[in-house]
């Protein structure tokens, strides 16, 4: 029996595919929205899952299906984690009974599950582009139809929309997109989902503009700014420009919203209400006429229709913004102590009460991130240099507690991972030690920033970087794999890992003592229990961190094999070592602390005749096992034929949605695989 | 004797510091400023250089150093290559003859050199970020005095200025920086060089936004706004939004050239002609009191002085474009036939003639970059889906022909790699062929696009990496010595590098070929002479390439060492095998083709006893060579205790600027080396 039988549903029953959703008339779409909206509600609170975004873009998603045939025309949303109505009114509402657990569906769009996903996303800001290019090559595709070696079925021009957020369009790559757009002389939507938030609230000057527009405007408004658009869309054989000039002339503008997208060239519509489905609809129909691409300003609510999940920075001011809350919203950054959409943008399973919300249960130990977050903010109060920046992840690395007490060394960036970089080195040349809080994968987009900013300037600032190695639920998008290989090419960088919680104090302290640049990864995990962690361990991982040495936690005479392992695997290695002396097989287990430099002693190990297998929760190419490869071969040390090194690590392919612990397993870096590897290289 | 001395100098022999150019009054700086420009051309056309870009900010320099004292106050250049003057005032003058040579002065800023650098730069869109960051830097010190570990010498607030032009301003990293200067609560002055030339014509929405401005200015226009930005500035007490107010009102503005920086809450100035010295001065001299951000934005003209490296884009009305141009400038994309700028951005040594020049002499061999682009023009001739993306190198990655012949498959996004790869993709998903032309050392900023839009969407996308390995005179900004590791971690990327000419069409033809994405690098270098390659060389290469084959150069009975090679170092592997033939040690010749995935039967040389080498013009962490470990590693290949592998690569360090030739030797990646670790092998 599925969950959607549970309920009795009006329409959504009858809903397997936006051909559905067509069937059913406006006032039918408001109740399949609330359904839609219960269904996401239930199901997020038994699997987890993003709420809040999804809740507010469910008119939005009905009246885009309602009017466009996605099948044909090409959906690109950005980021993609508020896709959920989109893939329950496309074919997968059943499959949310596994939604991003091991064998379900994704919790971002997926061509593999779907012809009505495009592109798997899960990082903002790319949507435009993408848009531009494909708008650029169906139009092509036509032009060049006689010449070229195309197989077109149909010379149709498909309709093309871009569903952006508003924290998401202030990135970089959206506005060099948005610079680009004039490439493309065909139809092109883009729909400004704003809801006032990123995960946090929205930062910057975009956003203090946007709140603006938002704050000036009175529900009457957006209607009558409805209104005013259907009536001045441009009909055939009328430009869309005199179109926008007469709909800004009837329009009582308090601010001009369309001063930003004006200098650049773009058709700006809106604001207007993306709860009203009705004038969604019409909406729509109108813009999907234009020959020329535009922007579509929609006002939406995050966590709508579910109290615990709202913002409390509604774009609509109608929905309840006191006087003095909106004053403050027009003026100031505001970090709301306890902010229901940014708890609920991700959230694991929860109990529902009526209207009111029971925590799930509250893991009895601490992550890395508690751990680090704490430990800086404990660091801080001696050290007034210290300065924390993340670009739109404050509470994702730790850092409330830390923004609370040292608000003006506190810098959240919004969604914008490159400048984050720089405006640390610019904090590290003027004598601060600037702490950078940006999840692996996203810190792939700081790249040439930690390279010519940082490393090639030789400048102390400091990376911790969260989510390194596999995430579990949220899937290939958000693996943090490849940070060791990309970090450990640049001269002067220093790579360490801690292994553990006492590691994770101690990595911190010896970042923050160091002259030039150091990265310190740490996965998305508790740390391991100090209870069931042996008295020998405890006493080698309190030892301070010294630059590229590493620390033997375990040595066994006359062991042939050594684990050695890069950051929290430890775990796994110790447990590997357990399994074999019980097989009476002793290998010693040396934690590695530092991928760049690697400690010489490792090599030294092969020297003496010992075979070592590496361990870390990273791609085997170019990670901390290949650096120990290449140090090995430039030492020319690798004199044990029968042993030598093997490098345990994360094959080359994408891992998809699972729990961290299966994925661990998937990709090898387990007790089971290091005992199996052991076992092999002592038969070789 | 200096350069300096052979000309008869009225000023610039006493220029030996900022403090000297305090010293002269206005008229005398215009003066010096001519010789300035002087002095540049001669020393450039004997050594090489950026020309265009510092011919135009001559005046500017001078009255930004005539106002501040950058000895305390901070100057940041974004791209950094146009800091001649900035250099030649700041004692560098006589270090100008060698400019860019071995052991001379760079041609970027550089801390190493004078305090008056602040950062190594070369790469686009940094300024204002890095500006941010020592604003904020310099307030918390001087704010947490007391509580902080700082030792403040001077509490005195600096001064901090970015120069940043209007190709660099519409970089992702840039908006991202200007969305967030609201985080800077003191003087920050940001100044727009506008020339209205990227290296190539500034292209984009923002670049037509600021065109527009700029042919709507007369020359008095430009004076009058200096006039009324003076006459209405904020002395104390009085607010900077007030005076900008005033001046707005005082200003006939024909278009609302502050509009863009104004949604973005930043006070706008301009524009100013940047050659007006005086004006200059006394703009700086009321700007440097604002306690707030803010920007001037100054027309300059590219080349200005010399007329062969004179842009016909003139921001200014007045110096020479006809009517007719002017439309065209403001109506569409200008891709100039000749253009003198783009032409003299970077040039080699040139002789000149009064005012004409004379080429320097044209290689007899054609360059990587000749033979790609030729390729490519005549396979799409061929094939209508191929289409060509660049950022703002058109002419430098060989693109000029293939724009001319299609120009609707042709794009320049301007200095915009993110948005270049998801375009890329796009288009690519609509059934295109795209092929993506970008420095190995800018696609560092497409990494995660190229991970997330490309590699987990297995889209066939092609990357025409120019410049990858060491690049010669424009030094540690600009090697491309990290694309092999940073690529090679993707799944589902294949990574190439053809080794000559040949194998240049070939390899573009196979990725042409292939359903997923595939990376073609090659250098900045001509390709090996047809006339001196060995037949059997010819033979091996003219194979058509083979996903992750190898072939056999050179086959030697009994060797005990094979020289794997990848790209064009084969001609290096060739030699050294020549050299080892003379002393009678036979060694085989591989060239491996592919990086990813790298042939298993070069592995399968280790099985049969011989030692390998491994040689490649990128840096040896993460790179082909390390690849060849893993491999060997996973494949417990590693069998000869003697031999083994020895990985040939750059080290881990920055590499000065220097001749290309010089830099592959000292990296270590040329046949002397490769003899002598070939010798030190068989040694062992």
């Amino acid at each position: 029996m599925t969950q959607a039988s549970h309920e009795k549903w009006k329409f959504l029953n009858g809903v397997d595919s936006p051909a559905d959703v067509k069937k059913l008339k406006v006032g039918e779409l408001r109740t399949l929205a609330d359904e839609i909206r219960r269904f996401i509600l239930n199901s997020v609170s038994k699997t987890g899952g993003h709420l809040a975004s999804n809740l507010g873009v469910v008119e939005l998603t009905l009246a885009m299906h309602y009017v466009f045939d996605f099948k044909e025309d090409k959906l690109l949303w950005d980021v993609g984690h508020q896709c959920y109505a989109h893939k329950i009114i496309t074919g997968r509402k059943e499959a949310f009974e596994r939604l991003r657990l091991p064998g379900g569906i994704s919790g971002f769009p997926n061509p593999a599950e779907s012809v009505y996903d495009r592109f798997t996303v899960g990082h903002a800001g790319t949507a435009i582009a993408t848009a531009i290019g494909m708008a650029i090559g169906e139009e092509l595709k036509i032009k060049n139809e006689k010449i070229s070696k195309f197989k077109i079925q149909n010379s149709k021009f498909p309709k093309i929309v871009a569903v952006v957020g508003d924290a998401s369009i202030v990135n970089g790559v959206s506005f060099e997109a948005l610079n680009n757009l004039g490439l493309v002389r065909r139809q092109l939507l883009i729909v400004l989902n704003d809801n006032s938030m990123a995960i946090d609230a929205t930062v910057g000057a975009m956003a203090k503009y946007f709140s603006r527009v938002r704050l000036s405007q009175t529900y009457e408004d957006l209607r009558r700014t409805t209104r005013n658009i259907l009536e001045h869309m441009p009909v055939i054989g009328k430009s869309v420009e005199e179109a926008i000039e007469r709909i800004k002339k009837s329009i009582r503008m308090v601010l001009p919203a369309s001063q930003m997208f004006e200098s650049l060239d773009i058709p700006y519509f809106g604001p207007v209400d993306g709860h009203d489905v009705g004038a969604l609809i019409q909406l729509f129909e109108a813009l999907a006429d234009l020959n020329h691409p535009a922007i579509l300003h929609v006002f939406t609510r995050k966590g709508n229709g579910f109290r615990p999940a709202g913002s409390r920075h509604s774009p609509i001011r109608s929905s309840g913004l006191t006087r003095a809350e909106r004053k403050k919203a027009m003026t100031g950054p505001i970090y709301p102590a306890s902010n229901g959409a940014s708890k609920f943008h991700s959230t694991g399973p929860f109990k529902m009460n009526g209207d009111t919300v029971e925590s799930a249960s509250v893991p009895g130990r601490r992550s890395f991130t508690n751990v680090f977050g704490e430990h800086l903010t404990k660091l801080a109060e001696k050290d007034g240099r210290i300065v924390a920046i993340t670009s739109a992840m404050c509470d994702g690395t730790g850092l409330v507690e830390f923004r609370k007490r040292f608000a003006d060394r506190f810098y959240d960036v919004g969604i914008a991972e490159s400048a984050a970089v720089d405006i640390a080195a610019g904090l590290a040349g003027s004598g601060l030690k600037p702490v950078v809080c940006i999840y692996s994968t996203f810190l792939q987009r700081s790249f040439d920033q930690i390279f010519q900013e940082v490393a090639l300037q030789n400048l102390p600032v400091v990376f911790c970087i969260d989510r390194a190695g596999v995430v579990g639920s949220d899937g290939p998008t958000h693996h943090g794999l490849m940070d060791i290989g990309f970090l450990r090419m640049l001269p002067n960088m220093v790579l360490t890992a801690p292994a553990n919680e006492v590691e994770m104090k101690l990595a911190l302290e010896f970042a923050l003592g160091q002259d030039g640049p150091v990265v310190i990864r740490y996965p998305k995990d508790l740390v391991p229990s100090q209870d069931f962690v042996p008295a020998y361990v405890c006493r080698a991982c309190a030892k301070p961190f010294r630059l590229g040495k590493s620390v033997v936690v375990k040595r066994r005479k006359d062991s042939a094999v050594a684990i050695v392992s890069y950051g929290s695997v430890l775990t796994e290695a110790l447990e590997a070592a357990s399994l074999l002396d019980k097989d009476g097989i002793a290998v010693d287990v040396i934690n590695a602390r530092f991928a760049a430099p690697v400690d010489k002693k490792i090599i030294s190990l092969l020297e003496k005749g010992k075979g070592l297998i590496t361990v870390e929760d990273h791609t085997s190419a170019c990670g901390f096992g290949s650096a120990v490869l290449e140090l090995a071969a430039s030492q020319n040390a690798i004199r044990n034929t029968q042993y030598a090194i093997r490098v345990l690590g994360a094959p080359r392919r994408f891992i998809k949605h699972d729990s961290r612990s299966t994925q661990l397993m998937e990709v090898g870096v387990n007790a089971d695989k290091i005992v199996k590897t052991a076992k092999k290289m002592l038969k070789t």
